[in-house]
């Protein structure tokens, strides 16, 4: 890990006491946020994500979000579509297993509350699925794979990257439902959704499902997307990466930041990192591991303001994002964020489209 | 794990929707935690662990509060310390480190903010000391070290319980302090402190710094503590455990009520259980075992409401307690919380003392 | 958690004894597994899986592999290749990863010893990537991508789905090379990989790379890889797992099994399942979930024979194959494995193609 | 963590290459662990923690071992007597679950192969207590501590050091069962055991039902204990420490370094550290805080071997003492292992009794 010059005096070590926290009634979700900044580890961190994200927005980066983890099926779906839709996020990048949890709420089913001790073949044999301590109507599942392979008869017979077919997934399931979600809050209000490993997803096998009925339908263009977002870093190239539990969306998104400085030496990776993760760095996993492990890689920008909290998404995003519905609302109201179009084929960004199918080496920019 | 018998139709497992979180400025952390009982994982056992802790406040029990890992020196001291003023609890178990890093704080010293990838030999040369992310000054240890083995010196030359030597440790300490911290507040409160491995810390370690200047001094009756732990629960069969981080407190305080059945065989366990851990079950380790588990070992109730929470406890005390600062208001106020006498060898209870030195097995109660 | 009616008697729990496991000079691996049979937690459960590949061998099944985690970087490649090479597996589903860093020392080149304390600004001047403890050169990744890039213009201008591509990047790296490794390996024994996430890998930023010399090039198919490996088990219903890692290997291993019953309802799920894993459920994430979970969404039978080892790849691999490499020889020479012919763009096995780009449901089967 | 000086060319960080793990029939588990020492993680790790172990043996120090979690119930008591036996320890820190496990099998009796998803409620029905897939007889475990207080009847009416005690206790043991355990082959070979937290565990228990008998019994002087570890360490200044599951050992053979260092100055710390833990350091508890951490401690020389599995030692063991059975036999054989007389109040350490109840400040030593 890379480290300052370590001071040489004691007093230069030890300058910034912990305070205690204290305890009062009435504290407020930011107030309490605010004195956990003074104690330590986790809690500690958690504090300091909540600084980093309101400087990300106090700044003039693109902010991507990577979700991974079964968060919508936790009861995070909202919190996201939220992020989504005040802006305080400007680019998803999901495992499609969230989306997917997503579109059954949004289609008006439920999840459910349920134990981690329940009989499984019980649940096997009454076709309920089970995650961890919550469960789902399979049969409902079933259906939905069955709304998808027909809503992809409804598009063109060629390949879609999964931003654009994610792009008019939203379109159709807000003109359908009009109810709120991850998937609808993009759509409205026009924010892009990448999902790298949607073949590994029951959104993935409802397009397979689709092309059970036409062999020209459900053809995803995975690498176009690659070329997408590596485009829109090059155009946008000061980021910010805010990662919920790892997976392919963390490494997605550092992915876009080294490709995009593979054809546009000098971006220099993102200049604000925050991870919410449970793996641990120690076992080699790309999930796990440190923020200063992604600056060797050039993933993040050598002063990059960063933090990683360890722990459960359930038990941080809550009062987080609560904190700081009250703490960004000014840099979320005077905050200039990318302003995307997304119903063509070509992303526009601030009404200049991205280039298509080949990676942008033309741009001659200054940041 | 136990579990009932399971529904037969699919309706009887899902009936309870999981709702998902809705950010709102201005939300409590009482409503947060209200809101995150309908998500699920770690969040929503959070929002249990909440509302475990308020039945066990309106119940006639009496609350033991377990305390192991690095909570005084990351901040967490003055939670502690009001938990035992409110009498939210009513008895603590401790480590001998958190009560020794309260007593450094209690005494005007701090802990200080670090990070975890300081240069130790740097540290170590600059005595200073690390806690992950946090520091300290090691002269400053030496200096309390010291301050205890004078304080030792004021006491009966006899072998004190930890119980009855960590009050009039928290007296001296309040006396020369008037300083809030655990130690006082106890000390104060009348709330009675273990700590079963007082050996294996720093206060140990002033204890055995007393006996270099007296070989009468720094004796403590650790076996003592079991009897008189157990008495306790005699005396009070109705029990609720909170532990925070595992460790020894966590079994002291299931044997001090298997111990107690032994002689006063019906008592049966805890009725509450509450525990906010790092440790996982699957090693095998007492810190990380479930609550099913202790059921085994008729350490809980069959019918107990329990629930653990993994999660860093600097992440989860600051918004449980200042919640709890609101919705348990009213149970603390008309709670009927057992009265301590604590000054002498024998502790009195609701104005009647243990008996000392050997099991109670002459009291015949209903309960 | 499904169970067996318990036993009425104490007798019929305690039947079985914990046997201290003795150390002796000259124990094989195999004979230190089999002490380990009957001793407790991840070490039994190690010994398990021991028994349960051996049991898989013997038995009827499509083996599949999946692989997540940095094994490749981590010096777990040759024995991934040797399982193939032997049929110890037989259809191997991996991240990108993994088969990037494959390549790369088939290549020639090779990941190097580090520390995880390292200094990672350091690193990133001298163009040096870090995975945890190990450390690898940069240029030589940017010069892997341009190989990649350039094998892809030999390839026809068309989508191929993941499992065509990568026996073609098997084969050319075969014929360049001569090396053993994973993609050589199953290139050799004719052995297929699926990579669903490729997208979110080094193998993709390749494709892209590709598509920048010629739009029609780096097209890939991975919706065309869930049919086919969902016919794969509609083929070949009886199957076994070993998961080492989670991510999108094991749920895709899963999914297959899942949507190959869905057009060819009875298949049931896997009959034995073997995972290594550092993930946890309590989290609700897919990679640490358990194989009872699993059961509710019939990816494994009911009465699959099963195992999960909570631990690191790489205490876990060498020593388990080592073992298996003299138990399961038998086993190994005389099994009916199935035999792929992966040339074209349908995988035959046992000599009859599977139907492309639309799920077979055709075959009528008993088994 | 403290560092050295960072290299300047590539070459001299990318010198070592990472060599894939082969497999091979017939490797002996020796074989196993030196190829592991060219792969990465915690396999490297444990490669690294046998030539650590190695090394310790070769050198003339003085080895702890501090042995928490469920060890003995989980079948690795053996392994520790053998380390006794054969002196590849010096001396035992242990919890007191693992002593009273070992006792209750050295008496005769066994634990159980149980499974975690048993019903916990028909466990405690038939008084069946579990440890985690492991199960045990409740009243077995009644019986034992009735034995331990009719043994503690036979001791003097004063207060023993748990040092003092556990040696009685072994030797009790072994006369009357004569069979191997950790206590009795402490008794045998002479080798100390301190159990610091001894009243939180069944041996407490049984000291307290000892008490109930007679008020003069069951008095044990553990902070005695902490000052004989510090004396033993003044007299044997060069130390190692091997640690299995972190816990109250862990800390208290670091605090005997510490405290000898205090009325010693110079001692420096543990000359090598090797620790197989599962926690982490990130939540900021001792079990899982970092050799590197313990450095600014001072519980470690800056320069000291040093090296952290992080897994389940009833994985590691198992395979680690094997190996170490074959590979250090020759330091085994040739090493001058300090020489302990027990019997009385004062351990004698070749052939000069320690000072008792005073911290030795007397000596003068070169080392």
């Amino acid at each position: 890990m890379t480290k300052t010059k370590p001071p040489s005096k004691k007093s230069e070590f030890l300058n910034l006491p912990v305070e205690p926290f204290v305890v009062q009634p009435g504290l407020s979700p930011e107030e309490i946020l605010h004195r956990m900044e003074r104690i330590s580890f986790q809690g500690r961190n958690l504090a300091t994500a909540h600084r980093v994200w309101q400087k990300m927005l106090a700044d003039n980066v693109l902010i991507f979000l990577g979700t991974a983890g079964a968060l919508s099926a936790g009861g995070l779906r909202l919190i996201i579509a939220q992020l989504i839709t005040t802006r305080a996020v400007d680019c998803l990048v999901s495992t499609g297993a969230n989306l997917y949890h997503d579109l059954h709420e949004t289609r008006g089913r439920s999840h459910f509350i349920g134990s981690p001790t329940v009989d499984d073949h019980a649940l096997q044999t009454q076709h309920i699925d089970r995650v961890y301590d919550t469960l789902v109507d399979e049969d409902e599942f079933v259906e939905n794979d069955n709304w998808i392979a027909t809503f992809v008869t409804t598009l063109e017979k060629r390949p879609y990257t999964t931003r654009e077919l994610l792009y008019q997934l939203g379109g159709h399931l807000w003109k359908e439902t009009g109810r709120d979600g991850i998937l609808t809050a993009a759509f409205r209000a026009q924010v892009p959704i990448f999902c790298p490993a949607i073949a590994d997803s029951s959104i993935g096998m409802g397009l397979s499902q689709a092309r059970q009925r036409d062999p020209n339908l459900g053809h995803v263009d995975v690498i176009g997307d690659i070329i997408e977002s590596s485009n829109l870093v090059i155009r946008h190239p000061r980021t910010a990466s805010v990662v919920v539990g790892g997976g392919t969306p963390k490494n997605f998104i550092n992915q876009a930041s080294v490709q995009a400085d593979f054809y546009r030496p000098g971006i220099g990776g993102h200049r604000y990192a925050l991870q919410i993760i449970t793996d641990v760095p120690h076992f080699g996993g790309a999930s796990g591991s440190s923020l200063d492990e992604a600056k060797s890689w050039g993933k993040l920008s050598n002063d990059a303001d960063r933090v990683t909290v360890q722990a459960d998404a359930t038990l941080v995003l809550p009062p987080l994002t609560s904190a700081l519905a009250t703490t960004a609302r000014t840099q979320l109201e005077s905050r200039q964020a990318p302003r995307f179009e997304l119903g063509g084929r070509a992303m526009v960004v601030d009404g200049k489209p991205l280039i298509v199918n080949r990676f942008d080496t033309n741009r001659v920019e200054v940041f």
